[in-house]
């Protein structure tokens, strides 16, 4: 292991580049110093003009190409979970952040390093706090402050996909539909309307519902609309004049927030909805000329991603955008991440017959 | 308004005795200066036996009459709520504590002092912590300690019941319906299975319960079963894997609570039920030949409590009871809590009617 302040080396392998990073502990809100060293070592390559917002880090060729790929990757991590230094065993490299996602940064920089004469020209950015409140997510304050940066024909994310292409995301949507009633002592309960037996048919609608599958560019997208939480009750011996139960619902990237709330209003018509949060999804945008070659160089058959992602912020800006990085989408988070050495290296590969 | 520290005189009109207990705090925990004074207003008196236990008083005539009639109230008082001292407006005494219960603990004090050759024998009772905790009930830690000085052939409770005859008291159980499913997360909720909406059938059982009414020496009981608090959910985007209903079943007292829990097991069978807390009601009793001489006395049509009380204490010894005092119930712990000092007069003839 190198010292973490020795300058980082992107000419060395993926695997051993991806150990470097892992190495240099990075979580949310602490990403300074490594955004300092990907900075400088991305200064260190004359192909490359390197731009630095906050601790976001923007390095990108310039060479008249017809495309613009933007290949995007987060430096943060959740907190350590006494997972630190990395370690290989056989194929594996543990440790935090090896699988999210600082092996796909690895395969970013090494492009970024590597590639100095592209066929097309390629727009890489390395952003902060991504695992955190939105608010203060590094592409999304990017994204805000200088979008120009960010414009691009296509755009790959290295989150974790298993080496598998997973094109665009579902959108989300919160919702709470409150039930009333009359509060009465439990003893004399014909006096008072129980808020939370009236739940009852909020329920049912939930448990029968029946969610869509839909294919947008020959993937399956699946919806699903869920209680997340139930709350009601004010004692142990009161009529309770309130319930409410919370929904989350995951819809597939053809309809938009506003049609999406239209539908769970629709599904909860008689009540009272109230919708607290959303998030539009992301087309997977696979038919643009820029998708079709690069699901041609990567090869396998790309899925649906389910789950929001940072996608999302590219496709509000235009830019059709899929998931793509080595890690394993399983194992984000846990205390035994880890990624596979042949995975970082194969990923590198297909990305560099692509844009080589 | 006599100094609180003067010797309380039980001989004084009851409507002003009760003025002289109002303003003489109480609240639960509090209540020793007035189990003092009280005791040693009782001991005033030659015809009575006076025991203490803690704050609890017991004062007993010894005449060896066929029958023995237990009269009690508590002591103790909910926190003063800016309601001290006590006024008088037209018929109305206001103050913390009137209705709930001094003004009935004035009745019982009263008779206590000014009935030396009662046609029954009498035992009246003034215990502490009754607005509290059931484990710091001074009624319950008697029973417990002294029961040989709760022996009786009928007992009246001078809760506040509008001056009518309220018999027995419902019992009350409180069982916990456990769901279980698995977590996910949202964004693919086809790997999970949502305890939330499991709570359907247990709600819909819920709602559709049909409670009884069942008549019992004449008054009507009336059940219910009521979730009183239901809880569901881990995070606004995993599928929650248990949601609990809590349930509060208040039954009639021809059920024991051992009946009151297979009830409430059969109702949701199928759940994992657990019952959480439960009290055994009380039968009226009215049939009782003591219970039969005080209803012609005191006149009125009885009815059922709906609540409950601490007759169940005396219920649990044997000893039939019912609530009967001047006090409003809708008044109690309430800020304008207030007593009609024609109530308190009425309800002390016709004790003294039927006592005399």
């Amino acid at each position: 292991m190198s010292s973490p302040n020795a300058p980082l080396d992107l000419t060395i392998d993926g695997g051993a580049l991806t150990a470097r990073l892992v190495d240099f502990p990075s979580v949310s809100g602490d990403e300074q110093p490594l955004a300092d060293a990907v900075e400088a070592a991305l200064r260190a390559h004359p192909h490359l003009t390197v731009d630095r917002f906050g601790n976001n880090v923007v390095a990108r060729t310039t060479l008249g190409r017809a495309e613009r790929v933007l290949i995007a990757g987060h430096l943060d991590t959740v907190p350590i979970a006494d997972n630190l230094p990395s370690y290989v065993e056989g194929d594996l490299l543990y440790g935090c952040g090896t699988s999210d996602m600082k092996s796909g940064v690895a395969v970013a920089l090494r492009l970024a390093a590597t590639l100095p004469e592209p066929n097309r020209d390629l727009t890489f950015v390395f952003y902060d706090c991504e695992e955190i409140e939105a608010s203060r997510n590094g592409l999304g304050r990017l994204a805000a402050a200088h979008p120009e940066w960010l414009a691009a024909d296509f755009a790959v994310l290295m989150e974790p996909s298993g080496a598998t292409v997973e094109g665009g995301c579902q959108g989300t949507l919160r919702a709470d539909v409150k039930l009333t009633g009359t509060r009465a002592h439990s003893a004399r309960s014909w006096l008072g309307d129980n808020a939370i037996h009236k739940a009852v048919e909020v329920l049912r609608r939930l448990s029968e519902y029946q969610p869509r599958r839909v294919e947008i560019d020959g993937l399956e997208y699946r919806e699903g609309l869920n209680a997340t939480r139930i709350d009601g009750g004010v004692a142990g011996n009161v009529i309770p004049d309130e319930c409410v139960v919370h929904v989350n619902f995951r819809f597939a990237p053809d309809r938009t927030v506003e049609e999406a709330a239209d539908h769970v209003r629709e599904v909860f018509a008689g009540f009272d909805v109230d919708v607290t949060d959303s998030a539009a999804g992301a087309l997977p945008g696979l038919a643009q000329p820029a998708a079709r070659d690069f699901l041609a160089a990567v090869g396998g058959k790309p899925r649906a991603k389910f789950g929001w992602t940072d996608v999302a912020r590219f496709s509000a800006l235009g830019v059709p955008a899929v998931n793509y990085g080595p890690g394993d989408p399983n194992l984000a988070h846990k205390r035994d991440e880890h990624c596979s050495l042949t995975a970082i290296a194969e990923t590198e590969a297909r990305l560099r017959a692509w844009l080589g």
